[in-house]
């Protein structure tokens, strides 16, 4: 991609080769911006003092407005619409089709949003998610009900601007899971939930049940740290181009081609706390860090969607992390950092403990089995909502009635259901479905894997990562945009999506423990 | 302030009142973005992996060239024309007229830069600044010689653009030191290093001298992490609004009125280095945090200059921390925190040790009487070569010179003299003077706080710092650039700026324990 960052804004763009350097350096000049406010949510989290944030908000905010205005420059609009009439559109490389039509579809998206409507949802983000953690706190479904009602509209009113043509679930499930749509995602969530519901019951009733009283012994932070450490490197995670840090709530954030930050909390009686949230954080970040660099901030250079950005995190915490294999080579590691806790036992015990299936009110508490029919459950009722199917007030005994039908027990109060996310108030519609999505991906893309690559899990064993991070890289992760989630998965794994090979692979490894 | 902030650019300005607010809002969004480039660099000495560095250079531009079109938008222009010519620059408030007049006038420097002028002179900045590392690593002069050259013209034509009517070298002062004229500087040099030169050469042949071996014994990092933390919180920096970090480079740096971040190295083998490090740039930041945060951004609530930001590094640094009081309630506690190294002296004995005096090449490693001898040296050569009376090849010959005037010894190498030092490939010319303005400040200051408060020498040997900060903070940080440095040392000590203070008060610490 030569020319890309050479163009330069105050020289006419005479070809069409022009042009589209033009349009290229336009948009990696805007995921600039966008990698400096990454910066700034990353230094709130981890390193800002106390005092500091209301300044940051307002830093935040200038940031965001000389952003909102490189984002909607008309010239940029002009160039883009050109180019999508002209030679390269059709006829360029696969990088050049994909950068001009998702550049151009993501400029159109913006611009049909009316100033008014971005303000509005802005605000409405800020007080709903004020209402939002006063309501939980005092488990009171009342004083959030109106925001609800509220972010719900104003998120109905941009489906209907954004995508007139569209589906209305389907206009906002754009923005996370690109060409997603949500009959396509009923129907394999169909599949999933008919597969789940027996299988955590099976769990929840089996005579033989593992017990995770190993992992809840005493893990003291500074060999957690060395410890998780060593376990993200050996994955593959580069740490000269990362880092990882201590916050509440754990996440990967990326500001820049070479800097992709993960960030952790501990907790010193629960080992998997640090380590799976590392392994999932990392597995975030190693998509992040497997892009291709040099188209950094355009469509073949990002994740193709929060579906396959999911499937990447899952896939080294739970397909990699709690595999047998994985264990063989962690073990020893584990006791060498924690030799009081875990001189009295073995990796099959550990791995065993790590098997732990106990249904629960909190989905970001739940284990892998149970974990998609907290997300299925959300998928269901934020449809309803949003195709007028069911009014905000039912919510609360809707989420009661759908939780006790999948996992046998009734929430107690609304704190323990309806308001435990922040993901509603936070006007993130469409996007739940992403979690689950990604699971499913996950499992098909580690079949995939394991078919295609000789010796794989035995690497596990020895600590040998290079071959499935490989495979990821070369076919997941070099794709970018090219191909949405779906068409990308079934190119990958030669399949169609389903949930098949998820539900195999927790029956494969759960099934077992529990003597089913 | 009501008004600040409250103005929106997309509202006509009816008033004046309206547009003053106009013109404050502005100035802080361009200090907001500037306070995220702030991040930025901060970032990148602490935190930043390492590979990440080419991609923040680009982050820096992306921001640097959207705050350049903030700074000079035209509408601040006129904004700032017309509140210029109205009532309230004659008749409003102190903090009303200082941001008329020093807003129209940072906007009129500005704009007079040429766009062509500023795009070379950032690039000569890169250039030449490798061009410095490299010569100075190889102590070859001839490398730098052309860069400094160039970097000289520009900054003339810099000058001659900015302030066609003033004295070149007064012009590019006028940056660093508002309202600084080299003549009255240059009289203020000549007392001081008239009395500079015989006590250096006093205290290095004197028959009594002190001996730091005691400050050489090993002081390991994290006691001393603890002990420094617990030094600058005890004279008032404030954690909750601040922090301290680690990096090759100390220096403080401020990302809003409630962030200000100070950084330090560690040496084991000498306790100084970071002790003194953390008491210079807190001293730095109790300023910042003593700024009027409302008047974040705005000339009332911005540093007079670097002269009078020095005075407050220098002041805790050298006034505070070398003087007796201090080390009778600081002794226990470094006992405390290094019991091995410190058990079998007194207080008395690490305060005699931090006074001893050695000349040496290097400015960065000089002690605090030999200090200034360096630094008027640079300015006297600096504005030589501005002033076309000193052409750049003779410049290393010139050092020597001069430096075996004040010093008795020439340096043997580029390396240790002409090569030393950053800033002139940095195109900081008109800086250097403000390090000794800076001392000189800070003794005549720190005279007038003796005078007017009474017991403050008694608290320091109490732990009780409460008294010279607030005095500091009533008569220095809330005046912000309500006036010039040295009117503003002129009207708080009564006196006009001379040496004299500082000359005093080197005498009488530095005397005594030298047997003079």
């Amino acid at each position: 991609m030569a020319g890309v960052g050479m163009a330069s804004e105050e020289h006419p763009e005479r070809s069409e080769a022009d042009a589209f350097a033009a349009a290229c350096h336009h948009a990696r000049q805007v995921a600039v911006l966008a990698s400096v406010d990454a910066l700034l949510g990353w230094d709130e989290q981890t390193m800002m003092p106390r005092d500091a944030a209301d300044y940051r908000a307002e830093q935040a905010a200038a940031l965001a407005a000389v952003a909102h205005r490189e984002r909607t420059d008309p010239r940029q609009g002009d160039r883009l619409a050109r180019l999508a009439a002209g030679r390269l559109a059709m006829a360029g490389t696969p990088d050049e089709r994909a950068t001009i039509r998702l550049l151009a579809k993501d400029f159109a998206r913006q611009a049909r949003l009316p100033p008014r409507l971005v303000a509005e949802l802005a605000r409405t983000r800020v007080e709903a998610q004020q209402a939002w953690a006063a309501a939980r706190a005092t488990s009171d479904w009342g004083m959030l009900e109106p925001w609800l009602r509220k972010m719900f509209d104003l998120k109905r009113e941009q489906a209907a601007c954004q995508e007139p043509d569209l589906d209305a679930y389907d206009a906002l499930l754009d923005e996370y899971e690109p060409g997603g749509r949500w009959r396509a995602i009923a129907e394999r969530f169909a599949g999933l939930r008919a597969g789940l519901v027996p299988l955590v019951q099976a769990c929840a009733t089996a005579r033989r049940r593992p017990d995770d009283a190993v992992l809840r012994r005493s893990y003291p932070v500074e060999p957690q740290r060395r410890f998780v450490t060593q376990v993200a490197e050996r994955i593959g995670f580069d740490f000269h181009r990362g880092r990882l840090d201590t916050t509440a709530h754990p996440f990967c954030s990326t500001m820049g081609p070479d800097d992709c930050r993960i960030t952790t909390r501990w907790d010193e009686r629960f080992l998997p706390t640090a380590l799976f949230g590392v392994l999932h954080e990392a597995g975030h970040g190693l998509y992040e860090q497997g892009l291709r660099r040099e188209w950094y901030g355009l469509p073949p250079g990002a994740a193709a969607s929060l579906g396959i950005h999911e499937s990447q995190s899952r896939l080294w915490e739970n397909l990699v992390g709690r595999s047998r294999p994985f264990w063989e080579w962690c073990f020893p590691l584990a006791r060498a950092a924690f030799p009081a806790a875990l001189g009295d036992t073995s990796a099959a015990a550990v791995h065993e403990a790590l098997l732990t299936v106990k249904p629960s009110f909190i989905r970001v508490e739940a284990d892998e089995v149970t974990y998609n029919l907290h997300v299925m459950l959300r998928f269901d009722l934020e449809r309803a909502v949003i195709h007028g199917d069911l009014p905000i007030g039912d919510l609360p005994a809707a989420w009661n009635d759908r939780f006790e039908q999948d996992f046998g027990m009734r929430p107690t109060c609304a704190a323990e259901g309806v308001l435990q996310d922040i993901h509603w108030s936070a006007g993130l519609i469409g996007y739940f479905p992403t979690y689950s999505l990604g699971n499913m991906y996950a499992a098909q893309l580690m079949a995939a894997a394991e078919e295609q690559v000789p010796g794989l899990e035995a690497g596990f064993a020895a600590g040998a990562f290079g071959d499935l991070l490989g495979w990821l890289r070369r076919e997941v992760h070099a794709a970018g945009q090219l191909l949405e989630s779906e068409p990308l998965v079934a190119q990958v794994t030669g399949r169609p999506v389903s949930a098949a090979a998820l539900l195999e692979s927790l029956r494969r490894r759960y099934g077992p423990v529990h003597g089913l």
